[in-house]
């Protein structure tokens, strides 16, 4: 019999029909024979509405009394849902971060788990009780009170299975798995029974919004096989794990795209040593985080950079970018928010040449211009204009056969 | 200057507003020079509203989950309070029932303090900080999260106060502090200056709301001065405090009432050693508290044993007593709920003669019959039919003139 851990999300946890649903489902599993570790988030809305209270206080709040305050959301739903299996004579208790004993650094808002001590939960495992662990929120060193950041349930839930040297991670959501694009925008979309640690890391980096990043790489390094499946259906959903010889025959995953980010092209600059850090070493430390960067070639000793940054730190770099560009002599600054990114994943895109050239030929019968493109050893991404984010994600879904199962 | 302990009770801290109004009156003594320690209930309607979700989940609901379902309410203001303090500069921290390291036993729902280890707070203190306390909650030795039950808030910040030896603990409410009689009742009740702890703890015991009676018990076992006074105005309240020599000069401080007790009598019991028992073990078995007991003087070898309970156990004793009296033979069991208990409470008592044979005096001159009499060194009550209530407090506040000021 394994060792599972499940986590639900908000929508899952909405209120106590869905919380005794997920109560029945977890039931399930603990009647074959299994022994259960369920990790939940707090019930859907909560959390900004907890965040809004904070705000009619005071704006913005203080990071360590908002963790406090934002914990209270996933403690009222391991609570509500231990007593509702008690209630049916299962045994079953509830642990809060501090009592999982899981532990963070002390990055109010965005602690990064350090360690897990699993002698409470095993403890409790022992007894045959099904365990109820708090998501999204940990502890530090002197037991102040940390949360995770936005899904940070499911890293969580990974990190508690890698600790545990659990079987099984599922994690439960409103979507049925990973697919071969958003089937909000092409119809043809494809759930996808496998994908690997690298590529789901990928998709997970390029927009696709069914799995937490950290989770992703917690579950790659300590090699936790990771399940994404619905609440609200039976199907298997898509397992994420290591990489098989049948994904690398695959050149092409998914297509995945990103609205978020804007772009900034400093124009003119000197073409000498040490121009690009006077830039990029200010935007960094106000942590700020580049994506794209492309030096066009020199003319004249003076060359262009482009780069992209989220929208929502477009103001703060113009205002850094554009006194360094005073400092150095730069001829014009411009910005451009009506940008996409439109990405291609796929761990054969290794073994398989041609795929940077096909996507640019679909891209171009289509008639989309590319304004940017970056490469890793399993993606490729172009950058074109806003407006073609549909259309650009349908042709290269259709220029992949992604439709096709293999 | 001095270490004081603050608490505010559910409708002092009701929305955001008020709970600046509360930082704001912290505030005020902070920037005196004192060191502040502050315990916080829930807002007002939280606990029930956490109580019914609960409910809606499963009734009733497991003890330990519900307790830790019912600590999010505590959690919630003191960090709200504790953020809204940092965000006027100042620095303040709030600390949970297991943080300020508030052990208790495992007794959830209703746990009794065991003790309080105070390095924390008092490391927060010599930061210069606020220290906000998570009221009603605390935690056993191996951190399961408990509640002290309802006014448990009061009985933290004594608990705490204690622990520290604070110079002062200072219940803030939404009255003004203790009154010779309840106000609604009797337009010249009249606030109590001072009291002692013997006074407090039977006014509290008959009836006056104003403190949770174990946060008196425990005010007086550590000699801790208390002072209950309103959220809402600038008046210094009751100090309620160790007995001085004032007091003793004094006969009679209040008048208290009661509605919550039902009577049952016990007709024709043989007159032998042990029958009372056979009656009071298993209602004491059964957890319910007999207030006044009375037995008459036998007839023919049988005699009639007369006693109240709480109106909310009056089932389940009147179930456990006939059926003892079926076994012994009594001749009848009867019930009345139609009964009230008016009360006189003063130190001065004990060096006064005559204070019972004036109280008997003025019921009677109004009409009023007495059913039962019970008296200790302090008090003395009687039990009198439920609609002459208004009017017996009345009587006896006119009879003791406590609308004169001492």
């Amino acid at each position: 019999m394994a060792l599972i851990v499940q986590k639900y999300g908000g929508t899952s946890v909405a209120d106590p029909d869905r919380i005794a649903n997920v109560a029945n489902r977890v039931l399930k599993s603990y009647t074959e024979g299994h022994r259960m570790v369920v990790v939940l988030s707090a019930m859907a809305g909560e959390t900004d509405r907890l965040i809004n209270l904070a705000k009619e206080m005071c704006d913005p709040p203080d990071p360590r009394e908002l963790d406090v305050l934002l914990a209270t959301g996933e403690q009222v739903t391991v609570s509500l849902f231990s007593m509702f299996l008690r209630s049916q004579g299962v045994p079953a208790a509830s642990l809060l971060g501090h009592q999982a004993c899981i532990y963070t650094d002390r990055s109010y808002g965005r602690a990064r788990i350090i360690g897990i001590d699993t002698t409470r939960i095993r403890e409790e495992l022992k007894k045959g009780r099904i365990v109820t662990v708090a998501g999204f929120q940990g502890v530090d060193e002197v037991g102040n009170i940390t949360t995770l950041g936005r899904g940070g349930s499911d890293t969580t839930a990974v990190a508690v299975a890698a600790a545990l040297k659990a079987d099984l991670c599922e994690i439960y959501t409103d979507v049925e798995g990973v697919y071969t694009t958003d089937p909000r925008i092409y119809h043809k979309a494809r759930l996808l029974p496998k994908i690997s640690y690298d590529e789901m890391l990928e998709m997970a980096s390029l927009g696709a919004k069914v799995l937490e990043i950290r989770s992703v790489g917690f579950a790659k390094q300590y090699q936790v096989p990771l399940r994404v499946r619905s609440t609200f259906s039976e199907h298997p959903g898509t397992l994420v794990c290591k990489e098989d010889e049948s994904m690398e025959a695959i050149p092409v995953s998914g297509v995945t795209y990103s609205r978020n980010d804007a772009r900034v092209s400093i124009l003119g600059v000197p073409d000498r040593p040490g121009i690009a850090v006077k830039f990029f070493k200010p935007v960094a430390d106000a942590n700020i985080v580049v994506d794209l960067i492309i030096q066009n070639s020199s003319v004249d000793g003076r060359a262009d950079i482009t780069f992209t940054v989220p929208k929502g730190d477009l103001r703060q770099t113009l205002e850094i970018v554009r006194e360094v560009g005073k400092e150095v002599g730069a001829r014009d600054i411009l910005s451009d928010e009506n940008i996409a990114k439109v990405s291609i994943v796929g761990v054969g895109m290794r073994n398989n040449a041609g795929i940077a050239a096909r996507m640019f030929e679909a891209l171009a019968a289509a008639g989309i211009n590319i304004l940017m493109i970056s490469t890793s050893e399993i993606k490729i991404s172009c950058v074109i204009e806003d407006k073609f984010t549909e259309l650009a994600v349908r042709v290269l879904h259709d220029a992949f056969q992604l439709d096709q199962p293999r």
